[in-house]
């Protein structure tokens, strides 16, 4: 606590969560005054296909 | 923003999801006065297995 | 089972909320074969302060 | 209704997932009041990869 | 992680929250193998006006 | 898309909520190589009595 889940369209790297995990947990420990040790972030990756905007799949073939 | 998510037993075709991307848009466009620019769906499919219904797995297996 | 979560900024009156629901019900029966008794809508309304968009706060105050 | 989300770094069995189900389904019907046959259940299942906890990211990896 | 969202119609009393997260917490740890310190139980109370269920709303007033 | 969901207990001010937003989607930005347009976060503020960790509420009284 506080948890922290991304929904994203697609997939990250192993470094690219490593980063962010890092940045978000600085954060939310420096501007909202939580422990570092009790921030929790978790990544939801879904396909394109799984994502509507606007009315429309986010993957784009019509 | 408004931000939709669908959680569903087992999976859906692409023509589904986006029928019902379609369609919720278009509800919370109308009814909600949402522009439909702003409107973001996200499905997530789980195998039957991994929900739960009065106690017992969807899967019906025992 | 489908469990749909609509998370929107602002407030939504009681007739908004039952016309989405009927609709997306709807939806979900014709378009992804489930039976009207097992689709369960719900709503998370929060302030327009708690959301943010390319950035910055929804609620426009700088 | 009552919708319970399990997000989990790694994998259960089905039999875990079984006897999950019918101890939170039980614990919900007696302490919440809540009839079993409205009690859902769904789990979420993502790598120790897709998890940061205290800054860093579950497996441990550096 | 785990972490557990419990999403509810109408509130539930710190009794009855303590319990649950006590009860929860017990089987997330025998049964899922997981140590207890890392069980992580959140509540979202919401109003039954903010709930659908087989294509009406829950609080039953047409 | 990405969206991002912060569960947390007790209240942010909107000073902090803004400044959350600022460098979330800056990493999201700089990090996942997502348009900073495209990034979206949403605040749920819970009390801590909604908060359960290791088996007992948050809010620690007893």
């Amino acid at each position: 606590m506080p948890f922290i889940n991304i929904k994203i369209a697609g997939e990250l790297s192993r470094d690219q969560k490593k980063q962010i995990v890092e940045e978000i947990t600085d954060t939310m420990g420096r501007v909202a005054n939580k422990p570092k040790q009790y921030v929790i972030v978790n990544f939801d990756e879904t396909p394109e296909e799984n994502w509507g905007w606007g009315g429309a799949l986010l993957d784009g073939n019509g």
